[in-house]
């Protein structure tokens, strides 16, 4: 049994048979469908090892998967990561999960059972960017990696969100809108406070900002404070569905019907930030930024590819993120 | 370079260094550690491929990672695969992420990219058990595969987790506790019900029941008819944490104090299950079954090892949960 016969059955040549089993990226989705049909049917088996020998490729790309992903304001993690396999998969490539350590993944490489290595959460000046950098590994980012850093980034426009949601409300005739965000942990934090604070500027209105540490019982009083001192906000922008959720949740508590327009008393608006399962399990559903997890997850492959083909000195890819129209903003 | 190099400075023989290499069990943790900083410090570079002819192992498993398992009521998901990531680790082996696709997996295995698949949110007679089974390759799963199937599977006891949540809630003085689960989606559902109904029946104690459908406005209705209604319980046990955080959020929107032991009124205890980040997040904190996922975790990756090694005919395991003691039951 050999790659012919996969080729013949299939109907395609067996350079198509082995760009399929040796993850290229030229093949289109019928015939690597007829591929893998007539593989399927045949039980075509081919040794791993004895293909990545002659391509030099393994077709794997590691992911380090470290406990800090799973802090509670993490809801995307999990459904990155399945866009993430979609999208390895649409380019013959599949997905290693490692520990959060860099030099698992620089072993991984050397060893030849990767081609290159997926990050996620990266901040600028991220160790792991350093050291995988250092050692010459190709690589890719959802997150900057900063200036004086390899660009091969992919992050979302999280100014641009912020801008968005915040003009929404202004038109919608809210003048006190405050900002929840996170003090941060990472650049987008920043970004999401600025977005706020120049739509603000622009309309002339005065900004009004609480930027709690995650963790511990800040959060929670920072929203009391909001809700229940003197001229309390018609709208909240917040910088992550799970602050909104609580905001939301703590307006209910008091009586605060959650609506879009401004009202005389006793109504907020809420937006979120993420487009997470968080914000879609709210009623009245969540008003919020959605990041483009699908679309990330495509050009960080594609990005990670084309730095195993050597190189690139590309630019970091700034994705426009959508406002995701719920009832609450 | 080449394995006695690094055998040399590790201070270690050559088998060792080739046991580490080829993720063979057999290397104590100091050793392989040793091992690991000498391929470092060397930076020596194994090709996998080559290896993996000699060895016909892989040292990969495959986890397919599924749409479904994004649902909102799967708050566990990502700290089991770090789990899994981890104990993976602990036997030499990694996980590659495929999409929830019994052919992708079976796919890999025959090309020798694997050596087996790991399984989660199993269910009596799920449909990739019998593809994977039918095709001989050797897989082990979290949660129950059913009668007449292979029984290579671990998994908690849902069942003994709401018998001792129950019993927990009867030591406290209460009597009128309510059960709140989901309509089966798995046999854990069915388990978590039977285990309250058997305590309250132990207790002489009259079991209501309530299992909406997870999604959509069903579970919101039942919670109202429970708290709205006459006889209001003094406690709730719940079959997840998603659905106690719902119920704490209705009780304390309707000024009940969530406590632990039976008040006159204004007050409710509630019970979730998972131990997941949703109950850690709740204040005052959740009390809670926690399913012991490092230990699933451990057990699973050990059970497909010993599939890969030849099949086993061993029963399933079951572990037992943990009460994670908070506030509120």
């Amino acid at each position: 049994m050999t790659i012919h016969d996969v080729a013949r059955v299939a109907g395609v040549s067996h350079q198509t048979v082995s760009n399929v089993l040796n993850g290229r990226n030229r093949v289109g989705a019928a015939a690597r469908q007829r591929v893998h049909a007539a593989i399927d049917e045949l039980g075509y088996r081919r040794h791993a090892g004895a293909a990545s020998l002659r391509t030099r490729r393994a077709g794997r790309l590691a992911y380090p998967l470290g406990p800090a992903e799973r802090g509670p304001s993490n809801t995307i993690l999990l459904e990155y990561l399945q866009a993430l396999t979609a999208a390895a998969a649409r380019h013959g490539q599949h997905l290693v999960l490692t520990e959060d350590d860099p030099a698992g993944a620089l072993r991984l490489v050397r060893a030849g059972e990767v081609d290159g290595v997926v990050l996620t959460n990266v901040v600028a000046g991220d160790p792991r960017v350093t050291v995988l950098a250092a050692a010459g590994v190709p690589f890719a980012c959802f997150g900057r990696t900063g200036p004086d850093r390899p660009q091969c980034w992919v992050d979302v426009d999280n100014q641009a969100g912020t801008v968005a949601i915040t003009e929404r409300l202004v038109a919608r005739g809210h003048r006190r809108i405050a900002f929840l965000g996170y003090a941060p942990q990472g650049g987008w934090d920043v970004e999401r406070e600025a977005g706020y604070r120049a739509a603000m500027g622009s309309a002339r209105l005065t900004p009004r900002v609480s930027t709690p540490d995650p963790e511990g019982p800040q959060a929670a009083r920072a929203i009391a404070r909001l809700l229940d001192g003197a001229r309390r906000p018609t709208a909240v922008v917040t910088g992550s569905d799970v602050l909104a959720a609580a905001v939301c949740a703590a307006a209910t508590l008091r009586g605060l019907e959650l609506t879009a327009a401004p009202a005389e008393a006793g109504a907020l608006a809420v937006t979120g930030f993420d487009g997470s399962v968080v914000g879609r399990l709210l009623a009245p559903a969540l008003t919020t930024v959605a990041i483009p997890l699908a679309e990330i997850a495509e050009r960080v492959i594609r990005r990670v590819l084309a730095e195993i083909d050597g190189p690139t000195d590309g630019p970091g890819e700034v994705l426009a993120p959508e406002i995701l129209a719920g009832a609450t903003g």
